[in-house]
């Protein structure tokens, strides 16, 4: 069973919202697992696509009470970790799908490349890196296509 | 829902194994979560009783690789974390039951006391601090009393 | 140059403190480096000792910001890690000092003899395994005997 | 007491490694504690220079065992926490200094910038976020201005 990832802001707009109810969607109807951060915005719709399609929903939780997880999680870890909750995030993943996403989505990036995860990205980080011009994030246009290159390269 | 974590040692006898597995099908009939760290012993017996029940059975390894869990998991978290997912472990729990357990399970007895979650204990620890003659683990007799007891004290 | 971790409760009377001093300050003569919580209590009195004998002390604290430290650390980390950080606690040790202490020294007693490092005990836990009847902790009965062992069995 | 996290990778060049100890000498110059990963590489360069000019230098190892140490620290930290102790880095650092760097270095950056901690750039990450262009890492061009700037940000 492939377990992938869905990272991004804890706040987001409608439309963004949106884009990761459908990338939720598109990962139970595939039978993978949904690792998330748990909490709202995109980890929330991505959650809240994937259990609507009756797939298994894990939130990783920063804090020390579930009550800091969203509504659609099939089990909400309270990990007690902080911020390092995002290595445990990157870890049990075999492929991570990054959406839109700010400085905790760009660390998760990060660790999840320095764990030899690949990364789909829809409208995230662009990495450049200065003189060697590396572009680790695999991009992607639309939700179906991210979940499908996610699986493709896990 | 409740989540009970049971703990215990990675390697157990026949008879260790056979209780852990009563506790691990006792909670599944009660209709909450097992957590457990994942590995063989009794954290394997309890998944396997639990799992066999129909039950939710969540697994958090403490290396890089979902290969270490063993094949009762629902869902086998790798953190990466070393010896620090024990603090997990009783961070994602509301009441943990100890059955027999060495060091490792020591430390989670000790590590679910200091953030206020209740111990139940299966021929486990006996901890007296010295002069103060505290006996903080909740001693049960079998499967059963071990798993109402935990739901009583959560 | 030799780690020795001191664990104790963040609050104590007069004369546990005393005693925490003496053993930080008996650390700090032998050259070697404390590393203990950053807290109160037994932390901030074995600190102290050390501090003030010219010693090297480490505070790893639990939470996010240096401000919790006692002010007799030479170097104070904020982890942001809860009460996982005990792990890191036991794992930057070479040899712990338990001192009185409560669940949460409990709990680095467990996760160091998990670890395969030696704990002196001054009046701290007294460990029973049921059936198995082993005392893992070296119990000393002063400061100068605590330090001594520590140091012998690293 | 400023502390100032240097990050970067595990292997460099001669000349990478010689901006990164003339960053390390001149934070020790400023009586300001250099944190940093601990290994080799840009690690072992910047814990070299600050060594060199008195400063004290704390390494955060990923592993068990502080044999991993460059031979540069004041003191060695094994957390045994894996990629996880990048947190611990970020979050124990008032900012961070990232110098070239990989994958790892980017994990820091996004995880300090969460954190609110500012962050210098030497030759680093070019980070842009897709419509928003935030241009998040403070862009140096010499050690000298990456100690001062970070100075001033923290």
């Amino acid at each position: 069973m492939l377990y992938i990832g869905v990272i991004g802001t804890g706040e987001c707009t409608a439309s963004e919202a949106s884009l990761a109810e459908e990338v939720g969607r598109e990962i139970a109807r595939r039978k993978a697992v949904l690792i998330c951060g748990g909490r709202r915005g995109i980890m929330e719709a991505a959650a809240k696509g994937a259990k609507e399609a009756g797939g298994l929903v894990i939130g990783i939780l920063p804090g020390k009470s579930r009550q800091e997880g969203n509504p659609y999680l099939t089990v909400a870890l309270a990990t007690g970790l902080g911020d390092a909750r995002n290595a445990v995030i990157a870890c049990a993943c075999d492929v991570l799908i990054a959406i839109y996403g700010g400085y905790g989505t760009l660390s998760e990036i990060g660790l999840a490349l320095k764990m030899g995860k690949p990364v789909v990205g829809l409208f995230t980080w662009e990495l450049v890196q200065k003189e060697k011009r590396s572009f680790a994030v695999h991009q992607a246009r639309s939700a179906v296509e991210a979940v499908e290159l996610a699986i493709q390269l896990a």
